[in-house]
């Protein structure tokens, strides 16, 4: 006899990436960005006063709130603070769907979303990408109360046109919530900000774990209209970000010319990264993201994926259909991705 | 129309205590420690390598499992970290209640137990405690598939024996979990650990926000056999705390000498406070926390209530039955304490 629910019984749970800890590693396989935060950031936490740490800190993270909305153009009203765009995740799937109540998306995406469905115990709607990672027309057809799009995608680094996501959303108004899952947006062409003030049901995604260099620290949040912001309020752990993140990730998001220092080396990165993997034969498209889906030359990924590790080099891989072939290969710094081309380089003319 | 869930729509969400800001207030309403955290802290904060705020933090929190289980003579696979207890009761709300699998809980307690059973739709059992908050019997009659006992219990800060907790979880042995939720465990006669040995369906909360000064940090950790552990790992999100936030609880639960201090300064001051309020005529029972509820002279505890904040000295008052006549007094510092006992003094005589 299990203690547990049928769902959570049965579930198998969200596997994250492989951390290697220390040693002399090239760590491609998570989509951390390589470069450390903002001194600004350091500071924040070098001098954060102790007095904080023993009070309850801010329920809402006014302090961040007002930051994120002065650089946004909204209201504070429009912000949420969450502990990872995960905590978003998991607010909305609670506020919007159950039984009968269900959450679509198209796929392949982030693995987590069917996981949290199940955790939910509600109807997972999976509408396939076109082969040119569109946004199926179906996906409106399902109706859902929640529809997450993940935007610019993981783990194909495709990105859908604002303008798409905005008929999705009218399509939807009055039956469901839109959620752009923008985790990887700093790295994009555009974004859907715009679509909080033209559309009544949209929910804007951000994280500070990539663009910022802060995944070790846990920090997301929605933009929203009031109405939707108050709501999931109402599901949130009542101090879901500690005081600390608070402060640290205030900072982050006030230093402007940084964070467009370090997304600009990324995405320069990026570009010589994409060509030298094609040189050796990988197939793959323009990414909009901080990762490289990449076809290796014979297709066989899994065995690519192990003989990196042997080298100490750690780049994704996904027994999933349709994912068999590729590797999931993070931007790194000009060193890693050299490292990387190098190794790779040696192993495919074996 | 409402995008929400009926049951999220109809919920009036968890009322955090006030934070006043700044200025020179006695801040004696949200239970929080008056001493600093140790400086081990500190030094964790301090010198934290920003390497790791790039990086994803460990997912279970490693670090601080083995520190805990070896302070606690268990196994590492007997904890979980959490994002403060609150993400603890989220997590076991989700994992066991849900349609026909109820909640059940001895009131009056901590007034997040019911806004968690609303959220996730499930019933809700409330027992009530007899006059001398014993274990009510109906509770184990019950049979829900989560029980919750908080204890040391908030607002009345009485305690229940670890045996009367023990035969509680005995009757439900094969229907359903007992959660202890011991967030004031630290001040208490004794605590319920070793019933994670003796009984299969036991999870202890623990909190570092009161014992250790860290409310602003948000962390506290599960207990529980392997089985149940590892059921709830599947529902926390991936990476629930962060890593600055596992250096510093680690930290702070290493250094022994210090919390202990802090504790015992602690519970001589309750003693004190508890002295100087019966000889203005408050009634009050000895508490097991660092709390007391204290009737009001005259039964009029709002009024008491508003007329303290109007001299920034800040208690707590629930406009709740049974509880309208006392104030909730959090212990302070020797100085804190003074300043409250000649505001009511001076009042009490007007």
């Amino acid at each position: 006899m299990s203690y547990f629910r049928d769902n959570i019984e049965q579930l198998t749970g969200y596997s994250p990436g492989y951390q290697p800890r220390g040693g002399d590693v090239v760590k491609l396989n998570t989509n951390e960005n390589p470069y450390p935060p903002s001194p600004a950031v350091i500071e924040a936490i070098r001098g954060f006063d102790p007095e904080k740490l023993r009070r309850y800190p801010q329920p809402l993270a006014d302090d961040f709130r007002s930051a994120a909305a002065k650089l946004l153009g909204v209201s504070a009203g429009n912000i949420m603070a969450t502990n990872g765009g995960d905590d978003l995740l998991t607010i909305a799937v609670r506020s919007f769907c159950g039984p009968g109540r269900a959450l679509a998306y198209p796929v392949p995406t982030y693995s987590l979303y069917p996981v949290l469905a199940k955790i939910q115990d509600c109807p997972a709607v999976e509408v396939p990408f076109d082969g040119d990672f569109n946004l199926p027309a179906a996906l409106a057809d399902a109706s859902a109360a929640l529809t997450i799009v993940c935007n610019p995608n993981a783990p194909t680094a495709s990105f859908v046109q604002p303008a798409e996501i905005e008929k999705l959303a009218r399509r939807l108004e009055g039956k469901g919530v839109v959620l752009v899952d923008e985790a990887y947006v700093d790295y994009a062409p555009a974004n859907c900000i715009g679509l909080v003030k033209s559309c009544g049901n949209v929910i804007i995604l951000r994280s500070l774990s990539k663009g910022y260099s802060l995944a070790g620290l846990r920090f997301g949040y929605a933009v929203a209209n009031e109405g939707l912001i108050d709501g999931m309020m109402k599901v949130k752990d009542s101090y879901n970000v500690d005081a600390i993140a608070i402060a640290a990730a205030t900072a982050a998001i006030t230093d402007r010319k940084y964070f467009q220092t370090n997304i600009d080396r990324i995405k320069s990165q990026r570009t010589i990264l994409t060509e030298s993997l094609r040189g050796l034969g990988f197939e793959l498209r323009d990414s909009s993201t901080n990762f490289l889906p990449a076809r290796c030359p014979d297709g066989n990924a899994s065995d690519m994926h192990q003989k990196l590790a042997k080298r100490n080099i750690y780049v994704r891989y996904f027994n999933l259909p349709g994912l068999t072939d590729k590797l999931r290969i993070t931007v790194g710094t000009e060193e890693q991705n050299r490292r990387l081309v190098d190794a790779l380089n040696e192993l495919i003319r074996k």
